[in-house]
């Protein structure tokens, strides 16, 4: 007790510098002669260099942590030219469609040891540049991004020419060069219309989703065209642009209940908005997938379990997040990556929440 | 067209080593001369010195980001003692309750230009020590840990004596000398259990939640101290442990409505397992609220959405994560911070998702 108390109060009259000052004191040279390895293997080993057996690296590291030995990435990235910082930023990590991608970003990024560095620019063009600033500044080696709406193509110009290459998902950015990694989305709203129009409806609302994204744009055109095939009538006031959260789909359901001639289904932005919908739905005293029908998009992990099941668009969002990941290390290893557009396919899972029309008094 | 094509290819056709030292040729002296200023107030101002004035520091970050100057916060951060960075490290920002508290430490770090670094460590200790390893070799600022279920306190202890300043969140880890920001869970399982019982129901079952974690032991003593202050049976069986996310809610639902004597209630370990096992008490022909009364825990935004309202408990989220990313600046900035446990006391909401006990046959 005594000595453990002692040490304490020791440490703690030192400075948070003079501390760290004190843990880079232990040299290379006494990591190696404990373990009777060179020390550059050391060296390699504390890099996670590949060069190195994963054995003789873990017991070079675990030695080195029981000894308090620091390794000092900023001091050592300044001699080698990778940080092993990738950074992510998408619009709002609170959305699980982004958390699900970010899940699949970040165990391939894991598989290559690096380490990722995450930010919400809200769709605020000033928070994304500021994060892209910070990474310049580390020197980070690349960047996955959903862009901002309104992101010019320079910023990301300026960001590779700066020696930091990206990679988009999610969303397109006219302009700029590099891979591009979404869902066709088109598409997609194409399918869960056409699953509507074939139980037999032929008054459908579009709820959430904005034309000011590739993502919106596309959606909404989707829906559009499969109507338009049907030769169903595209009504202005049936579409509820906006909401993209469940609390706004929640919101929408007095709007949708009161358009004019009452559609009997709605194909929705997304699985939030489609699941919001639905509870605003049934507080109205409805019973969505019997009253209405309502589609969903993405097949959050969610969907399955809602009440009822969600009949949505499988949106591929781990495979967003795998390729890209992926994409970006090819990248960093100097591979030749295309710059081009890869769209993943959409599928429909049909579950409750659709079936035959009918119609409200 | 002809010169920006060339401009380009001729960029392209150097490495990306060669574009940041390209970059960083741009002096200070060139930005000083173009603004009038002297050389120390911009590098003051690319370090977001609060020395200089707002307006002042904006106009040469733009004038900066004009002509292409990256400011290099690596080689910069060598010569002050701070780098800008504080790591955060929880269990899955997948999880809503995460998510809303990462929001608030968010707004809380922007205000001082804090950049932050986010990791999962999914309960898995060797994936904290990756990431806090990472953290010292980047020379952090601090981190803000929710930490991984089994974390010793030397793992805490280790890296404050490296410089690296902790401020633990939602859970406490015995020995580890640092401040400790979370809801006062006993508190809050007492208030669902004694709502439920003063509704009527004898008969509750805790659904959710491990003994593993402070948090987990709280909750569910809790529920047991209101049980015996009324009374009422505390039975092992009627304690469906594990389920913490909406799917394991949702696949408990089968177990729960199979429990001998058939409780009339649930206590959930959060809204998660509660809208989860509301959707399975749906599924299987139930009306959760009427035949089934069940409370969460949390009250995330998606509480006061669900079908039926979800009766739980304010777990002030967004005031651990304000209080957690302040106290952590307090202690960047010098300033005395005592290293004790702050809960925050929850409260009860009160919604549809609670009603008297209906006897099932």
């Amino acid at each position: 007790m005594e000595s453990g108390f002692r040490k304490r109060s020791w440490i703690s009259s030192r400075s948070s510098g003079e501390r760290k000052a004190l843990a880079q004191k232990i040299k290379l040279s006494t990591i190696a002669d404990a373990l009777g390895v060179s020390t550059a293997t050391v060296s390699l080993a504390l890099r996670d260099s590949p060069l190195v057996a994963g054995t003789t690296r873990d017991r070079i590291k675990e030695h080195a942590r029981a000894i308090g030995y620091i390794y000092n990435r900023r001091a050592a990235s300044l001699r080698t030219s990778r940080s092993g910082i990738v950074g992510v930023v998408v619009h709002d990590i609170m959305n699980p469609f982004f958390a699900e991608i970010l899940r699949s970003i970040e165990s391939e990024l894991d598989r290559s040891r690096q380490t990722f560095i995450l930010s919400n620019h809200y769709d605020q063009l000033e928070k994304q540049r500021t994060f892209i600033d910070t990474l310049l500044q580390l020197g980070a080696d690349g960047v996955i991004m959903s862009p901002a709406i309104g992101t010019p193509p320079e910023d990301i110009i300026m960001a590779e020419e700066n020696g930091l290459p990206a990679v988009l998902i999610a969303r397109t950015v006219e302009g700029a060069d590099v891979p591009v990694f979404r869902g066709d989305d088109a598409y997609g709203t194409g399918l869960a219309t056409n699953h509507l129009i074939s139980l037999g409806h032929k008054r459908i609302a579009m709820i959430g989703g904005t034309d000011q994204t590739s993502t919106g744009r596309d959606r909404y055109q989707g829906y559009v065209n499969a109507m338009e095939t049907a030769g169903l009538e595209v009504r202005p006031s049936w579409r509820i642009a906006g909401p993209r959260t469940k609390q706004a789909g929640f919101e929408a359901a007095g709007q949708f209940l009161a358009l004019k001639d009452k559609p009997t289904a709605a194909c929705c932005w997304n699985d939030l908005v489609a699941i919001g919908l639905m509870n605003g739905i049934a507080r109205a005293g409805l019973v969505p997938g019997i009253d209405i029908s309502v589609t969903g998009y993405d097949d959050l992990e969610e969907a399955a379990i809602a009440t009822p099941a969600l009949t949505t668009v499988w949106n591929g969002q781990r495979e967003v997040g795998r390729r890209a990941a992926s994409a970006l290390l090819d990248k960093l290893n100097g591979q030749m990556v295309r710059p081009s557009q890869e769209l993943i396919k959409p599928e429909l899972h049909v579950r409750q929440s659709t079936g035959k029309p009918v119609e409200r008094a």
